[in-house]
């Protein structure tokens, strides 16, 4: 297979690429990263992708960090024009979403779930405001509309999934917000979903 | 004129979106906003964005948050393929360092600066090493390329420059990192080049 996934089961940026690889039944090689041993850290990883990270999707001479971006490379490459639309309008709401993911999202609950579950040493009250907040724009903006952009399930939507769903992870729970919730319903609820612990 | 830009002068996150007009020599309307009031905390504004953030671009009927998004908007609609190719791999490319700007550039020097310029109640210590950390990556990234994506300038360079120009207002300057000096001067050189105050 040309696809391989350098992965870790527990990271909420690996699911959403596993997840999206299953809704697009794009077929590829799942390589397990040893994390705890801090092998993303290191040699060969690291000349992968020199900020240490994963996940790390290579694609025959192609290599990506960053989960939102390899996203976007899966939606053009494999996903066709629903995932990722290519019409300037359509494409920006995509990607205010994908911003979504790599900032508030990124800030609020997948902080939160760092500090939580794996001990990182970030600021938990500053995570819980920043969840609130973009949880409740997301509720706001999912009371007239089924999806995050264009009127359909695309990337944005597999972006902000993950740690809006793991938020209880990092006692920043969906709570009650009926139009997350029944969105994140609608996610689960797509052909080829696949789940990840405690989604 | 169609396109209209809620502006801060003093906002790395406008400037870019002001920049980039300027290098596609796209004429607009600059709408000033009362930042120090909070206009963009209350309506009309809190309309267009619920994120109460600018800049805010308004082009016919679309309205735009967030200034990566706004450039991908501006590069697919009014850019050509060179600022943002639509090819797969070179498009996720550029999206590394789109989220880069969105991620590490936003935790690094536009922190620092938003706590000692606007006093916002930041963890300036944090957002120093986030600096170094990811001016580190860039020295080392461009050591040997001239642009970060795509072998020339795209929106990826224009989503970076900003808060990575204007660190020295957060006590977070390039210092020592002549790679990233030069692509600054690179960037100062493109034709049609903007500055802002600062910068």
């Amino acid at each position: 297979m040309d696809i391989k996934l350098y992965d870790l089961e527990l990271s909420g940026n690996c699911y959403k690429v596993r997840l999206f690889l299953s809704l697009i039944e794009r077929p590829y090689e799942l390589i397990p990263v040893d994390f705890m041993s801090g092998a993303h850290k290191t040699r060969p990883l690291i000349d992968a992708n020199p900020f240490g990270e994963i996940p790390i999707l290579v694609d025959g001479n192609l290599t990506l960090r960053d989960s939102q971006a390899i996203l976007v490379y899966l939606a053009r490459k494999y996903g066709g024009e629903g995932w990722l639309p290519t019409e300037a309008s359509n494409m920006a709401q995509v990607m205010e979403w994908l911003m979504v993911a790599e900032n508030e999202v990124a800030r609020g609950p997948n902080d939160a779930r760092l500090h939580d579950k794996f001990g990182y040493k970030l600021d938990h009250a500053l995570a819980t405001a920043n969840s609130a907040r973009i949880l409740d724009l997301m509720q706001a903006h999912l009371s007239n509309r089924k999806w995050l952009a264009c009127g359909r399930p695309t990337i944005a939507d597999v972006a902000c999934f993950p740690y809006v769903a793991l938020g209880h992870e990092g006692r920043v729970p969906v709570g009650q917000r009926p139009e997350v919730q029944a969105w994140i319903k609608r996610i689960k609820a797509l052909p080829n979903f696949i789940a990840m612990p405690a989604i």
